[in-house]
């Protein structure tokens, strides 16, 4: 057996805790609930109660790295506390690292879960062996990280990879960070949603409208279960979607010249509604495609090694691997790497 | 006396080769025409000529511990030589490198000129003391530039910091580049003119028709000097060079959570005139102020670590100090410190 780390994945629904093996095999895994009204303290007393079961059953066979915990919200990287989550009330300032570092004697290391996904994705996922790449993770707003170096890299005070407030409309749409015309506003479930209800309101989407009618929840999924379905007004959503994407990607793709992008979160999952009109934007926008004569390899789920063989020192835009357990993996990694 | 570098910065005009102690002293300059219709054998025969009789000079004083080169253009690092350059024509695709280390035994570092010169204010200029920071040169185009570490962050093929091509209008203006809507587009010399010949054109703007049609040369810094005396429209052409132009910085500030973002380039004298426009839409628009609280820090021609000492931990936006002389000072601290 192998030496290994637990990863925490806090949620505002689940708290996920997994024994991970060095060399990335998942031991176990277990999934409670985020009791969020007992407050902090008390989901902190039930997450090292499953750390301390783990680490001690598979402490036989390998030594116990460390934790590794991905966090919604804003972290204080330095000081280890949640500086602001909408996930999770009541956890701002809150000494997270300091009360698990007290309660378990082990180093703890917090960081975002988008950080902690396109770590996973980086070690195990769509960029395994691809040392520089971004995410972006495509939720009710954009999440984002950058990784160089297999690292995360945060930047002055932890902001790095906020590329959901790309400014990419000048005029557009206002966004809750106070700006207007942010890429979220454009590429995500909530912009689907929000552009479905414009349409709706010009009158002449007669789909749309009668989903949204229908009572059950109308979502992004809605949208999406649509224009596959072929309904015009929602695949023009989704286009205007991949505009916007492909619009953010050609700047992150043009400023970093990293290998790779990939694209995670549970709207991509909608990737065959988006995707043409995002690659036509970055084949158009993307600078470093005219010098080295690429073009943007759209990989679906193949393996990296596999990707960056076809494409030689091609930019590659490819699609997540490991879904919801890409932070956990990467929480994983954090512990034995660090931040 | 100390340990010293060779510096290059091979333009399509000027020739310059600097000798340049390990404490930043430049010992000695030689500026010669750049003779491109002999080609470039000649050219790097002069070069080294030049090389040789400074290191040979102050190598009784110190280690002479490399050359490094700032070309404009884009450079094949790997090969060391020059992709393409619109200033040095009939030198794409010479080994420059080596040329150049064949003749002279030595070591030989080469890079583009924008990143030259944001090493050289990294090392000491504005940012001096700053490791992690990027640049932006507002010229013909906009050239930029990322250095993390104190050395340059090259991308995976060379491309990493082509901010000028970054979208920020969706149906702007076709570029160069095959795209439309890049940020040079509205914030360098070309599109300050652009801008004045449009405004003419429209009719209506009679400072702007005058002086274009002086006879004198019509460039940026005649729009400058209108919108010193007070010129409305000449003042209305920056404003939207700095609207674009914070844009573009707010873009990386969300991205990239850099330390410090330096302007420099000729345009940049035009500071008085942009930068209030600018610092608007940064305000706006660059998320991490909105977490830390600060705003952007304005520096004129401040030490960085006076204004680093006003910031706290804010994100600082500020003037470039070493004017022509950064990409020299970035190519002796290249060979230095290597690519």
């Amino acid at each position: 057996m192998a030496d290994f780390s637990i990863a925490v994945d806090l949620g505002g629904t689940n708290l996920r805790i997994a024994a991970v093996s060095i060399d990335g095999q998942l031991l176990e895994k277990i999934t409670l609930g985020t009791n969020l009204a007992s407050g902090p303290d008390h989901v902190v007393s039930e997450m090292c109660d499953a750390i301390l079961r783990l680490s001690g059953k598979y402490r036989g066979g390998g030594s116990f790295l460390g934790v590794g915990a991905g966090i919604p919200g804003v972290i204080d990287l330095e000081a280890g506390t949640v500086r602001k989550s909408a996930n999770l009330p009541g956890w701002s300032g809150y000494p997270v690292r300091e009360e698990i570092e007290r309660r378990l004697g082990a180093q703890f290391f917090l960081d975002n879960d988008g950080n902690m996904a396109a770590l996973g994705e980086q070690w195990l996922g769509a960029a395994r062996d691809v040392p520089n790449m971004a995410m972006l993770t495509l939720g009710t707003g954009i999440g984002g990280a950058i990784v160089l170096s297999g690292k995360i890299f945060h930047g002055m005070n932890g902001m790095a990879g906020e590329f959901g407030h790309v400014p990419i409309e000048p005029e557009g749409v206002p966004c809750g960070c106070g700006s207007h015309g942010c890429a979220e506003r454009y590429a995500s479930a909530t912009a689907v949603v929000r552009m479905a209800r414009e349409a709706i309101a010009r009158g002449g989407a007669p789909g749309l409208a009668e989903a949204a009618s229908a009572g059950a929840e109308f979502g992004a999924k809605s949208v999406y279960n649509l224009a596959v379905q072929g309904d015009e007004d929602a695949r023009r959503i989704f286009r205007r979607f991949g505009e916007a994407l492909g619009m953010l990607l050609a700047g992150m793709v043009n400023g970093l010249n990293l290998e790779m992008y990939v694209i995670g979160g549970g709207v991509s999952s909608a990737w065959d509604a988006f995707a043409p009109s995002m690659f036509e934007e970055l084949r158009e926008r993307a600078l470093v495609y005219a010098v080295t004569e690429p073009e943007a390899v759209a990989g679906g789920d193949e393996a990296a090694a596999q990707l960056l063989a076809r494409s030689g020192r091609k930019t590659i835009v490819t699609r997540a691997l490991l879904g919801s357990d890409a932070g956990l993996y990467g929480a994983a990694r954090m512990a034995v790497v660090g931040l």
